[in-house]
């Protein structure tokens, strides 16, 4: 796939970026609801859960389909299994992590990924000393190899936890080798090639995005 | 401060919360420029970087002042610091980690906190073997210390790094305690009081965020 739009939702008019981002939440929440035997919920209950309005709820979900029932609410297993398809969660995902230092080490013994069918099948460091180890199961390769096994393993989404300067030309050389999606965890917003997707994962960011709302002492 | 509203923005029109989450991007970005010496930067060049209209640019920061010049663009050095002051990135903030497993342990050794202001100044735990031991320079506290070093080091934020089943639970003792701001690290959505602010770090709501994007051999 080299345009932006997938076979699972062709011909549907664009959803906004914003409504795809919460997509994943809605997931989330509908499990749960299932796992505690919910049959139905409403879209002021998620609205409540997700901090939008039940409004927008409605709005979001009229984007893939008519979902719920005058006055009772969503079918909860329904709609958890049309999001899913919708965001391709039944497949079964390939995902390389490049860079293996403190953070790159982290993610890898993570196991939350494996549940939600991402599977880490390679993992790459530029570091000779960190070549060759085994982290979490898997041997630590060189970079140099990243081409080879992209291609053999499928893998359309790379992790990246180098340090940054060194971000871009890794994730550079991770779109040569025809990675589509990349989620980066250095402190910088990369550039990426038209149709590839990226997501930053960035404490210091959110951090600061919460301060606005606090009471400060340095003002003027 | 128990309201939502700071006395650095005070009687300002209520901003939307997806604005306030871009400021620190604009930040960053202002920072970098500032570093090379650029000394005016557009609504179109300030979209690129972030990935939103010139016009959004511009509606942006509308809700904080007259800031561009026609036809010359933002003056980088007062755009920044204006900026900084509106997020209060000019005060220090007091934050504790709570959960010192091997994420917390990342969290701590983290280097990139301090530069923008956030001292990691409390580590706590709930397992009795990690309470005592050094970690970055910090002794690990028992949680029953909680509430009384918090108001000592005027704690307002947390980072929360604990398993799921506990991290509710972290999170209501800590707003017991009168912190404000939790940055979440488990996969879930927990619930806050009015007026304390949440922010989650969620790989595997950002990958699933892209995904649907890419791809995908499952669909019907």
């Amino acid at each position: 796939m080299t345009s932006g739009s997938s076979p699972r939702h062709q011909g549907r008019a664009d959803v906004p970026e914003v409504v795809v981002a919460r997509l994943p939440q809605y997931v989330r929440i509908l499990s749960r609801l299932r796992e505690n035997n919910a049959e139905v919920v409403s879209s002021h209950q998620l609205g409540e859960r997700l901090q939008v309005t039940p409004a927008q709820i409605r709005k979001d979900l009229s984007y893939f389909g008519r979902f719920g029932k005058q006055g009772r609410g969503y079918d909860v297993v329904h709609l958890l299994d049309r999001l899913k398809e919708i965001l391709g969660l039944n497949d079964q995902w390939n995902v390389a992590v490049v860079g293996v230092g403190r953070l790159g080490k982290a993610i890898l013994s993570y196991p939350g990924f494996t549940p939600d069918g991402f599977r880490l099948v390679a993992a790459f460091d530029g570091d000779p000393a960190v070549v060759g180890q085994d982290v979490a199961g898997l041997i630590v390769q060189p970079m140099d190899k990243l081409d080879e096994i992209v291609q053999r393993e499928a893998i359309s989404i790379a992790i990246v936890a180098v340090p940054v300067d060194r971000t871009q030309h890794v994730i550079d050389r991770l779109m040569q080798c025809g990675v589509q999606a990349i989620l980066n965890y250095a402190p910088i917003a990369p550039q990426v090639l038209p149709g590839v997707r990226i997501r930053n994962i960035d404490p210091v960011l959110s951090l600061q995005s919460m301060t606005y709302y606090l009471g400060g002492e340095g003002e003027i």
